[in-house]
């Protein structure tokens, strides 16, 4: 059905002659094409509700790097926009909320669940126009934050160094920081079901902030939630993707997704030598490193594949940054699909 | 000598009864008087080059909170610029320099080692000044930037959430990120030497940006230039902290300096089961948990003492936050200040 299938089989462990590639962020930002459809609209969020741009920014790296997957094009904030909160995008310094949550009062307002989700109908028209040109190219991966990444955009109103404001929440209060998780991860559940009734072959969990807190902080607030989403959005293999939390790596690959994402600080010697290398694990090579000369890219990602050897998608450690060289990306991508296992 | 010798007691193995106490950030933020002498001048550099005021503002903590310990209010960036970068402090922004590093010709120009480290006379001063002014009540401690923290303000020009501009140098100019580090490395360790002699009783040595970088880059990029750092500097016991290097602590630990500072992500009876109890450690409380309930903040402070046992300094995990209720520090400090590990 699908005809470069090799991400699936990676991941139901079925014997590859090399990882699978794609690359967090692969749609926009770097590619001169997208650029291009970005500067002629009003502003980002534009380009993420009109579904017909959003899944031709989506192709565009399977047609112009040749990545064995396209991720749709969105964006996490999308989830705290459907339950109540609108965001906006600020050129240069990211998402902004211009109301944050920090009452009992401001939580019990939200909408979340089923009804919520199915607001977001412009993300689910766009995965079924992208899944349609595809025409069976490549897998469709589907995404979302983890609750306790939009928890933290939804309590902190923007980015932060520190996250202080979204943790304070859950040391003075608990129970009402428990109750928020529990609805927006009621959201995500449907949020991602109704994905794969869009036709998302693969779905990835970003929890993008989990290195702000620690294993106790982790284990309370965000293991039983994802917990959730892994238990009840069935049907298509699920990456677990929670950057900087080192510390619950074990708790983490228990949840049992197909598939753990691991952020570039993690050694991959000795993950797999705690961990075994039954595990499909999906990383992490340093985004940096594609600052360098062209040869040493080639040798990272090659030492990087022997260290994980199989079980292993191909990715960066972090999404690619903005102003990363396009040739080395090429460059990248060529040597994992040149590479074989056997030789 | 001094009055109150317990971080000097503990830093020597000494059988002490509790641990010793001080904060990062204490100085400043935190304190109404802080703030009152801070909002009569035009702005934190002025506070940091006037030599009596940056004095008081560091004993203030003492006086106030009854900490263990003083430490100079100063700022990391003074060696930026006495290398020739001038820095400005924006409100609410942090620091920002107008000209970075680019070019080979940028670090051939750059001042370094002891004719740089010789114009911060206004840090010697205000150490001279509370040296005097403190009377031998508390030791005083002194600090610097590590090398590569250093290295990515120049770089960066700011903070930054990836410091893929500092990443991209050693990628792709690795020799000359070395002559840059190398520079820098010189310059902090005659500063060190010069807060010796102004009176410093104890050094620490914030790398607050090692979390970017991994393992490998660690170890050729940092760790070389920590070594050159606590092998130079003698005299007085010397603490390196280096946040979210969870990846290199075992390196870390055997760069032989007396103290290892250890960030809130660290798992306190795992560092003790696989390091030992004898390594002297200062650390992790979550910077958060003063957002808690008192109880709770005594609970958290309590438990952390009983699983590091002795060997310990106590203190956060990364500088207190500006928000922080000032009745939770009093209260975590007194619950530490009355702590006995024989009962």
């Amino acid at each position: 059905m699908i005809e470069n299938d090799i991400l699936l089989r990676t991941i139901k462990k079925e014997v590859v002659v090399r990882p699978p590639i794609w690359l967090m962020r692969q749609a926009g930002r770097i590619l001169p094409e997208y650029r291009a459809i970005r500067s002629s609209l009003s502003g980002f969020i534009e380009l993420v509700t009109t579904p017909h741009l959003a899944a031709e920014v989506t192709i565009q790296p399977v047609d112009i790097l040749g990545v064995d997957a396209a991720i749709i094009f969105s964006d996490i904030l999308v989830i705290p926009e459907c339950m109540g909160l609108e965001y906006e995008l600020i050129e240069k310094k990211g998402p902004y909320f211009p109301k944050t949550i920090e009452t009992a009062a401001d939580i019990a307002k939200l909408e979340y669940g089923q009804v919520a989700a199915e607001k977001l109908d412009y993300v689910f028209r766009a995965l079924e126009i992208t899944k349609k040109n595809l025409a069976g190219r490549v897998p469709l991966i589907g995404f979302s934050g983890a609750p306790w990444t939009l928890f933290s955009y939804m309590l902190e109103g923007q980015g932060s160094k520190t996250f202080s404001k979204a943790k304070a929440f859950l040391y003075k209060e608990p129970k009402l920081a428990h109750e928020l998780l529990r609805k927006i991860t009621l959201t995500v559940i449907e949020y991602l079901k109704l994905k794969i009734n869009a036709g998302a072959d693969v779905l990835q969990i970003f929890d993008s902030w989990a290195g702000m807190l620690d294993r106790k902080l982790y284990a309370e607030f965000c293991l039983p939630y994802l917990k959730m989403i892994v238990d009840e959005v069935q049907g298509v293999p699920k990456i677990v993707f929670s950057k900087g939390a080192y510390f619950s790596l074990d708790q983490i690959i228990d949840l049992g997704s197909e598939v753990v994402g691991l952020d570039w600080t993690i050694n991959r010697t000795e993950f797999r030598q705690n961990y075994g290398g039954e595990i499909v694990v999906q990383g992490n090579l340093d985004p940096c490193t594609l600052y360098a000369a062209p040869e040493d890219v080639a040798k990272s990602a090659t030492e990087l594949m022997q260290d994980f050897k199989r079980n292993h998608i191909f990715n960066l450690g972090h999404g690619v940054y903005p102003d990363t060289p396009l040739d080395n990306v090429k460059h990248l991508i060529n040597t994992v699909k040149a590479f074989n296992y056997n030789t």
